[in-house]
């Protein structure tokens, strides 16, 4: 259920056309309802203001598809991360409109429209190709979130040319999302030459002792620029729910 | 120099007061200029429409003077993180009107009054007493950048309903700094509870197994709760700053 | 061979039914017999006053029958934990009334019917639906050691509310198991809702900085909340063990 | 306010002794109070039954004495860990009747006598002589929780024949807490002898790979035994605490 | 070429059946010859009085069994280490006496009978049977290397009884190996009951905090027994050589 | 209580001159007399046949010397390691023929004289010359023990000609104690030139990722030449025992 | 593009070949083209004198080959790293002349014939045979930049003299690679031995505490012996890269 | 003993001035003399052309000044490294024109002028302040090698531009050190300007989660840009060595 529903609700109360007992039953209903196995917590997408998301990982398509049902039925906008592409069919074969990102393995599902409430470009920036699928799955967040979103590839920190040529991009940004793997160097740099919010996403991109996007994380963390804040290794999602969040203010 | 200063010079130009060989003359002398042992960014100030952020540690008393002389002529705020109280005396006799923030370790320098871009309020909370200092130098840093700032101490988890009960000041403010050592549970809370967006800051406090503040570190970039970004740990000064970033917007 | 066994033998030999020599030779056979591959504790689940325990993992299909047919010649009662489903095929070819549970890989053969030594219920709470196989390890366990087991799953700290609307379930448990992935708060904050002993179990379920668990464990290890004690990441089993321990106090 | 005072309250309103306006005005004023850098919670000590518990670390004498004034107008035990010996001077000096314990460097104060709801006997054991000051805090804390409390010290596991002469008072304990650092091999000892819950003590003795307790933590965590749950490196009032939640059923 | 071979040698310089040259040619021919791929190292043979051993990890087939052919020649025993089943094939097929162990994946050839130097019994001892393969790649190396072994299986410390009942075979042993995963605790018991050198190996065997042996190699490295050296973990090969050595002594 | 004085005890009973009574009362007071704070476990000495060893650390003067009492009134030979040196003086006052080793850190003294149970020739070797006072550890330790010992410093594997230059020494010895910070290289390459048993001692010598001896304990730990093994960081006296346990065989 | 192709447009500009705006439009080329998921960057072969470089990981055989072709219309030699052996198939059909390593996974493919910029010879040394794939990537690539690279296989610490027979060779090395596992000790070694710079590379090689080339990767770091520096895990490129740039000064 | 004076013996006999014996005599007394505690290597500085280095960490100023006279004595040029100031006295009195750098706490001391074998300039940049004295350390090793050293101080990538203003000192430099600590990116920056080898020094500036140098030195081993290698943290001297050890090439 989203703001415009309630407000509905809450106009027909003012109006006379829907009664105190009615309008009583239907936001009772609006709590978590217990799936036996999930709580789906329906005040949420009211408070946050956003669709309801849903962690694919460990889950079957039985599950993911009976927690779908619950959610459409109360008209949300679904969004479901780290779904592997063999669970997709048994879901899209109830959910055919739903498009799924192979790359970042992302599911998306729209029962209305999505809204813009983003104020301006959020831009993502990788380091590398390999960098790409977790980029891809900030950026979808962030345009299903209703945001415009451009992105910037494969500018690593040692052909430095390559970032400053895009200079101008990086100056229109309203919120940057920056993605590496490696030596997690590009947010040190990209926070250097703009004054906007820099979220950095560590990779797990890298051999022998990046261990699995620890160094990337430290590195990030232990950035000589200010105005930068990072997220968990891979969590493209997280950055660009957090980008979302403050390309809305 | 800010961009007061600037906007000032560009209309000397255009009025006739200035010339251009003064004007440029002005302009070449804003680049980092070569103090033997550490190199002051102008340009930066300008870029960034902030204050000079000097980091004390490691520093003498007489190089941290040197340094707060070059800023002053051009007109900068300062704010000086990471200084030992017994490097203050030496400072304050040539800035007596400097002020110093013990328990933060934060000294403040202003050349001209503090102008407010920040739009709402900043939250800064802690989860115990022992992490007040750290939230200090959120606190300090996000005011001298212009911005509201109140702060919410010792509601951490283990009693929620001290957390609770101040429900309202934390759907009041627009950004949140939360600062927690030991596990490191409060922001995950709070993200749940707010639908804006939300400063992990991870503190040294605790003992055994609480790693230095490795273990509340962690635990804030697994957070299950989305709209959360970490900076480094006991990093007071880098959530002021990116809150401060994002209030501006 | 469980207390009412030997209890009887004591008797019988009071009673002049069996004779000292007869007593003597069966309590002789008691001490761990020696299989060649492993050593069973007869002894043991007299000491504990608990049924057998066998960790399934890297035995054999044929080890665990030829274990389980020694135990039930002694009239024991046997709980077998990390046991892969495609072992259990030959198992229940000898033991066909064993039960398995697939999701938390436990297998159980009951010899006689189970007592009911817990005092109250032992409450089995999780922060995700990620969780639950742990959570159902636990909570088989403590079944099947006698005790009233009730669950509470998909409540983790991110939507706090789901866990505060079930307040008067967590009052009324007399031990309470806490399950939790990610950063692993959730037994912070029961701890601090509740004056009963909290068992808190951490999980591998997370990516990147979750580091197999590690992040959970450290936080639950650092609780703020009183009244917390961990053990090892996944170990559902454990945890059902000690809270059976101190349910039947 | 303990639970007595409570009592009292109530039954002053039953007989007339007290307006429901006095009462409320009472219960009123229970809530936290903000001392301005910590929120006292005296609902705490109602919930679990038990007295309010300070950390001292990082706070001054000053402030520990202002939060023991509040505790004490309230009729609260106080129970103070980690206060440093240099500080316990000024707090003497206003609270003359507390008792500070050099070794462990906890502080007790009563404001009414120790109630013992424990049932039966708390056995703190250690595996060597310099694991007793981590052991005494586990000891106070329990005494001062109103159980009976036992030592056994310096029966580590390389002289096994130490710990076996005591069998008796091991199975005499209704709970047991064993403290060890080094190797941390005790608790799966004393664990596989008793069928009582056992609460792991890592400490910090040792040297070299024993990391400041990791390695006898990650022994605990790992025990072959049952029936045992681990606290933090060196946190002998967590373990008092939570035998006393176990032995109190 | 073992001792034997060069006694014969030079024996036969001294009664004149061996010309100078032709022994200075066969000397010659010992030091370690390029296959191309690796050096064998004859001398060494002789220098340590053992046969020659080859990591068979990373190595193919056809490798192995050039490298046994060199060897062969020479008249050298071969021990070959953690040798994948599917690689046996290859090999026996050119080496059809060769003996193979699944379980320890161990393979060995005679080209003359074994001697036995050892003095005493070399006793292997685990901790459950799950590290019975590590125990085994042990004591093939040192029945290979001519000591009498003996094996104590499943004796861990949380029954310490089971260790107890076999201690005359604990002290008539003249070197032990104590293998054991999880906790790691045996070692300290051992090293505590026997005055004989303790060759402590730590097994990967455990889940979650036991992070693939380390506990347990840290918690032998710390152990509060004297006596007691440690190998890496799951070095089965290493103990056993190590016990060779000082039970040659 | 050392092994010649329980031959004079059981020799007088044979002869008639001690009654078993009196025997008997001897006997009892053997086992491990509670000093309070510390057991000491007379029989331990008779077990092992090696003086009763004191771990220093973290036991006052007053502790040590109440300890050193009741040894010295069984007929104890005693070794303090880790003993700082400013407790030594309160020691010395009442044991006035101990010996301070500053050094290392270790005291001994001695009730009865050395008998020399060692066969042949322990060699100290270390790598540079920081690491020779947990050599000295380990070198006093075995003579106290009645080992013949030698020493060979500062000849590290950087200048291997250091090295080979000694082998003479090298393969005199009988058993070899190889102590070694940084990168912990010289037991592989020791271990390869002799047919003996290594013990390797890694020492915290290095800065940066040396990471107190870690570095050197892996190093060691992975050897690739047979024949070591590893005791702890800085643990000369355990190296030290070991090799007497071995060079009495 | 290399130096010749540059040194010819300008001749041909000089000579009046090429007009102005032919030169230009071919300069402007240059810069990296976005090929949409990778940014070929022309200048930098320009720059770094050396062929384009492509890591092999994450990248399809699509991909790869759309990157060389770009390349070879430039006129640039091409080295591929970490490319698994069955995307060399597309590969090899478009490009018939490359050459692919399989042991260890490079790919080279001419334009132009290799010069030979390197002064000496670069010497590639292993410990062990297992080393060999990360050697033969350093070797490859060090001979593809235009050296003349020679082997020195298996010739690891615990058997010195085979590495003391090849001094000859080592000391006729101007650069020396060294490529060890485990232990990591041959660099310190072969670093006190001549006065050239070396090229340490740790490898994965190893089990248990060599945690995946970890311990080799320290130890070389810590290394007693000067005139060393270290790579990545694994990183044979990086090392035959970093020796060539030092091999043509 | 340096290279001219061995050819000045060598020269001697060919002339006759010098007798065989004497020659001999002489040589002789060149390998490594046994000072107690440590042995100094006088082949070393032969085999490497370089002067003698000692470690100051550990070693007593007698220690020092003892090692220094044996040096003097055979005319070497002798560097101190890690040497606290207070040791200094002590030694500048025996030595007084020996010359103490207080901020990389470097000792330096010539029997006879530098000759200066490097042939281009070696740059050593910095990315704070705070880096300066381990950057220190490798400048006044290399100079003392007999290298052109210049600096660059204070560029790191928050403010790109400062490194790129500076671009023609880069490209003009024969070998580059790159000295930084938290993230560690300058070196990946560095690498990507120049077509020179480069030497990474990460340093232990940082706090949180920079862990005294390891994120840096992380980074740096993971750097993208080819043509870095790296030396242990803090290791000014290593980089200093090294470089001057390329340069002379």
């Amino acid at each position: 259920m989203n703001i415009l529903k309630l407000e509905g609700l809450l106009k027909g109360i003012k109006s006379g056309k829907t009664t105190l007992d009615e309008a009583m039953a239907q936001l009772k209903s609006l709590p978590f309802e217990d799936l036996g196995f999930t709580r789906i917590d329906h005040h949420r997408s009211l408070r946050r203001g956003f669709p309801e998301v849903i962690w694919g990982e460990g889950k079957t398509s039985a599950q993911i598809v009976s927690i779908m049902k619950q959610l459409r039925r109360k008209g949300q906008n679904i969004l479901i991360t780290r779904l592997e592409e063999k669970k997709t069919k048994a879901i899209q074969r109830v959910f055919p409109k739903s498009h799924y990102y192979p790359r970042s393995k992302v599911l998306t599902y729209l029962t209305h429209p999505v809204r813009t409430p983003g104020k301006g470009t959020i831009l993502v920036i990788t380091a590398g190709t390999t960098d790409i699928p977790v980029a891809e799955e900030a950026a979808v967040t962030a345009q299903f979130m209703g945001n415009r979103v451009e992105t910037l590839y494969d500018v690593g920190v040692a052909g430095i040319h390559r970032l400053l040529s895009e200079r101008e991009r990086l100056e229109a940004a309203r919120v940057l999302v920056v993605v590496a793997g490696m030596e997690g160097a590009l947010p040190s740099v990209v926070g250097g030459l703009v004054d906007r919010p820099v979220i950095a996403v560590p990779t797990s991109v890298g051999y022998g002792a990046s261990f699995g996007g620890i160094t990337a994380l430290l590195a990030m963390l232990n950035s000589c620029a200010s105005g930068i804040a990072v997220v968990n290794i891979d969590n493209g999602f997280g950055a660009g729910y957090m980008a979302s969040l403050i390309n809305r203010m």
